[in-house]
């Protein structure tokens, strides 16, 4: 029995505030049990009354005779605390605080939470909520609705987590409407203890949860939800949404949740990261997890599709090929297969337009042929209720095709449900399994989100691979000495070490502290080269004319030395970098972030205009594997630029991906950094080299 | 009486091919008419039967005894032709050809088609179809249900028409279930003669049609579109959809009309210049239609959302900034006027979180105050039916606010509409014409598309200009020069005059056959100079080694010219453009191609990489206005590089503006143009100028 098991499948449940009152949280929580047919015992408290809904009342939970599992507490917030307690004491192990009035309120809410946290810590209790809804579980030898909102969810295999209870009993509804059983239910609030992470891998545990989806607003501990989240996604199939998009919509978050704020990129990324399907649009979640939960995923995108009429097959393929799939012609051979079952006016090609004449016959060789077909993984049906046809024949073929559950199918049904005839027909599809919408393009996304899963299901990022010819102690010693000169900012001669040290290629260099100095380092590094002035305090080299480029011969090193000397004294004795130039190369740029709780973000874009003015960057969370590194080349938008463009060479791709790989070892194995800037990287036909660097801890 | 009303208002209709069999279409007709309580007479052909429908049936259409309006063709196609000579002998105005069999069927179908189009020309016939379902006016004194579908549309003033009838069904049903009212309902399919622009020209005229939904593949005549479109769009609401915007699906059209083929941006360009509101989803369009249905159109984007549970309100938020619109904060003079309506617990900000314990008054409270806020435009209100609220009273709160008509309302409406209870509040809303939707990103969507349309009725993309010192004739002849010796492809000369003539700046050139001309010519325009071959053979002329850049003296360009004409013997005597060169501005492409039956579309770009290898370009349909040239320039999306970047002055965007105003007035003026390129233009803090450019006629 998991921590967890006492507050999804309690035996019994007191009710501490249970109350009398028809409208009060207090007893729509005591009715919503009983009307739900909880099989486990209910025990209400209440000070005054000695019945409640029928039940006889307790006041204290001391007098109750049996065992509890779970508490709800629906009293004012500064009883809390000592109630947490009191549930320990009674060996209560879960308790579900629907009151508000905490962390939410400001500082002495937050002092009362800190009070019964410390307290169920101590007493071995722990807390969902507070200010939240509850859970349910439908499993119908317990039937728990721990919750008091107002839809009630038949027995299934979807299992929803919502932060936010308004969000959650949306998807409920949502689900309940499309006829979407639901295993669990948790919406927690505050969520000042257990998590939506911790609630995420009870359900990825679950044998009978085939599918979670997900709400959130942002996580308090993104690492963690990171780790669970690839475990559970690994097993099944999450689908999430996250709001706060915007920065009006985080602001309105910040203002739900109290705690967090900021529109975040962090989490999309953790998102991608585990291969969780992630929406925008909680209607289309809600649509993709009834399709999750009766069809087989597809083993590739390409789609072959059945109508009765030619308009919404029009608009299916839009959506289909808008989500990634693909719509195959059919070969010669497949077409003199069909026509057999086919009516004369049909159209033998995909789609497949079967006319709204077709009966059961026509329907049943379309979707016989796509089941055999090699070249399809999944089928769409667009079937439009004609006056003239016998649809019940038409949706019981549909129903043994889906039967036999070889590919996944979603059905576009079209009809007026308000005529008996067509609800009868409806009612076919819906008790065969088959998921169906209202219209082809929620239908064509349901099938775009079970392909895409099949893709990421598919996709391997890999592990991060170890690099060789790295000197870890020489960049930590590195540090080690900034951090004891309480240096933030570190100096090139460290920035170029550390590079170094993870093998990460940097343009020749030496450091000089004058002109002759420069001179003789030049030779070394041999011409042309590039002077800079390394200086703390020197924030825009460039501007302040502290970079000099393409010096050809000692004379030029020594003039811009001195020059800057001259026009830089201000700063005192200076020290100059002085690198081999390098021209000629496509500039890049690569990043990194610190992310608080996750780790860093790793940034890489072209550099120059396409960065400071097009923002044309891509963002993956460290540590970066191979295969990361690669797409993070493909995914900006001026990616065909890397190719090579007006006869240029493209740049050595697996170059970069390997400077990406070390840049994420090095942030790995030094979480000390806040930022680190690689600005530019001169990318060529062979190589690629960091000519500048910034990194501050 | 116009040309339509035979069709949509008909007092007596005559069915050929009436059936008696129950599932035909010819039976369905009928049934649908009596059904719906058709107020007109009924007038079924049949060459056996007595009697069909329990109506007299006759054998011919001269044994009607009366006037007839409209007739249903439901016969073999053959017999068709003969048919509508019949109907118009008859005197009937309009037949709507439910048969297929026609030009979708290939070449000898295409020959029936013509020859009953011929007939019903000759005797004053109006076709609608064939291989279409018909129309419907839902007009309570007249409830003409000419059409086999099987919704039956409440009265209202939202008038559908779509091409697709499978799609036009979707609509009308969707429509239905959201409780909409609806006017006309048209579906045409092959649409051989009444198109879909004749009839939205009928809704635009019509009073009781206060917004228009429709949904196309393409149209047939795009320019007669564009002009009725403007004048009905002026008037009322369109929501337009336009399917096949894929390549794939595309084809499922062009399989699915036999008409129209190839992903054409044309029909977005015309929705965009005409005002029409462009959907990608029905579903999202039914949804809008019906917001439109009963609101009146905001006077701005800043929306207050009053809601009574969290995370819909972040949503909201989220999609509500996604479409333009925008969440103001309160003053605190508002918040402090808002207090004493609102409970402890609300949050006072916008969203104003009334919270789940709300009832009527701080609903009402938070209603009055955004009525009465000028900073508001529109209200959203989320509404979830908490199980502890008296939720009618809150609806009829809702109702009464929206009564007054002040700013529109959209609500989603969270609940279980499996509970009577809850099913009593939704009717006071639907009752009170709220809008409501089952989600907040549907509710948001709909309330972005009344502030677009907002949008669209406030912006005024002007007349095309006639700009100044324009010589017309000149160009005229230089074109009809080259059409008579047969030249496709204008030779520079050409090129330049017509640029010339039309005000377009271009680099000061001059024409050359020799080195010794060409340097004279260098002399006249200034140096630094480019040299070009003007050869109509050579189409890659930088390729081929003829052109040659930035020559700063005379023995430069004789050089250059003669190296060109050792180079290029083959092509025989070569002629030279010798141009002033224009280092250092910013390449621009500004192109032209011919758009059958539409026009020219003009295209924007920055040149280079960007046009070549981003494809970042804009187009617009000529004639293009001041406003919309200034909107290309905007709408690429590297814009931001026009301002100047790196230190860099911005161009001068009166000049670029100008420029392509000249080019779309040279294109009206000179329709014959195929194509036509300034590749590039070169753009300076002050002035642009064409540097290169082909003519296609």
């Amino acid at each position: 029995m998991t921590m967890l098991d006492s507050l999804f499948k309690p035996k019994a449940v007191a009710i501490v505030g249970a109350s009398t009152k028809e409208l009060s949280i207090g007893n729509v929580i005591i009715r919503n049990l009983q009307r739900y047919g909880y099989r486990g015992k209910i025990y209400p408290l209440n000070p005054n009354a000695p019945e409640v809904c029928g039940l006889k009342a307790y006041k204290t939970l001391d007098e109750i005779p049996d065992q509890v599992d779970l508490a709800h507490v629906i009293i004012p917030s500064q009883f809390v605390p000592q109630t947490i307690e009191e549930c320990g004491r009674k060996g209560i192990k879960a308790v579900i605080i629907n009151s508000a009035g905490f962390c939410e309120l400001g500082e002495e809410g937050a002092q009362l939470q800190d009070d019964f946290l410390r307290r169920g810590k101590e007493f071995g209790v722990r807390v969902f909520g507070p200010n939240c809804q509850g859970i349910i579980n439908s499993d119908p030898a317990l039937k728990a609705y721990c919750n008091f909102t107002f839809t009630f969810p038949e027995p299934g295999h979807v299992s929803v987590v919502a932060l936010s209870g308004g969000v959650g009993a949306l998807i409920m509804q949502a689900l309940a409407d499309l006829g979407v059983g639901q295993r669990f239910y948790a919406s927690n609030g505050n969520a000042c203890d257990i998590s939506v992470t911790e609630i995420l891998s009870y359900y990825g545990e679950d044998e009978a949860t085939k599918a979670v989806v997900l709400y959130t607003e942002g996580f308090p501990n993104p690492g963690e939800f990171l780790a669970v989240a690839r475990e559970v996604a690994a097993k099944k199939p999450i689908l999430a949404m996250k709001a706060g998009r915007t920065e009006q919509g985080a602001k309105a978050a910040s203002s739900h949740t109290g705690s967090l704020a900021g529109v975040d990129i962090a989490t999309e990324l953790i998102f991608e990261k585990t291969g969780i399907l992630s929406f925008i649009d909680e209607g289309e979640m809600a649509r993709a997890a009834m399709a999750f939960a009766t069809q087989p995923i597809p083993k590739g995108n390409r789609v072959g599709i059945i109508t009765n009429t030619g308009g919404p097959a029009v608009i299916a393929t839009d959506v289909l090929v808008s989500c990634g799939l693909d719509v195959p012609k059919l070969s010669a051979e497949s077409i003199e297969r069909l026509r057999p079952s086919q009516l004369p006016e049909a159209a033998l090609e995909n789609p497949i337009d079967v006319v709204a004449t077709a009966g059961g016959v026509p329907f049943r060789g379309a979707l016989d042929l796509f089941l055999s077909e090699e070249g399809i993984d999944s089928i769409f049906i667009n079937f439009v209720t004609a006056p003239f046809t016998d649809t019940d024949e038409v949706a019981r073929q549909i129903v043994e095709v889906n039967r036999l559950a070889k590919k996944p199918i979603v059905c576009n049904f079209m009809t007026d449900l308000s005529q008996e005839r067509f609800r009868k027909t409806r009612d076919i599809l819906k008790e065969g399994g088959v998921p169906i919408y209202a219209n082809p393009s929620d239908a064509a996304k349901a099938l775009g989100a079970l392909a895409q899963y099949g893709r990421l299901r598919r996709r391997d990022i890999g592990r991060p691979e170890k690099r060789g010819g790295v000197d870890a102690a020489r960049a930590q010693a590195v540090v080690d000495q900034a951090r004891k000169e309480g240096r933030q900012v570190l100096s090139a001669t460290d920035v170029y070490s550390i590079f170094e040290a993870y093998g990460i290629p940097v343009a020749p260099w030496r450091m000089a502290g004058s002109a002759a100095e420069a001179v003789a380092a030049a030779e070394v590094v041999g011409y042309p080269v590039v002077v800079k002035v390394d200086c703390e305090e020197i924030d825009h080299k460039s501007d302040m004319g502290g970079v000099a480029v393409n010096l050809k011969d000692g004379a030029a090193v020594a003039a811009a030395v001195e020059s800057m000397q001259e026009r830089l004294s201000s700063f005192g004795k200076l020290r100059f970098l002085v690198q081999k130039f390098l021209p000629g190369g496509r500039e890049l740029i690569v990043g990194a972030t610190e992310q608080p709780g996750l780790g860093h973000l790793v940034m890489f874009g072209l550099g120059g205009i396409y960065v400071e003015v097009l923002k044309d960057v891509s963002f993956k969370i460290s540590p970066v594997t191979r295969v990361e590194a690669g797409e993070m080349l493909s995914s900006i938008k001026t990616a065909a630029l890397l190719n090579g463009v007006r006869g240029e060479k493209g740049i050595d791709r697996e170059a970069v991906t390997e400077l990406i790989e070390r840049v994420s070892q090095l942030l790995s194995d030094l979480p000390m950094i806040r930022e680190m800037d690689l600005n530019p990287v001169m990318a060529f036909e062979k190589g690629a080299f960091a000519v500048d660097g910034r990194i501050r801890i």
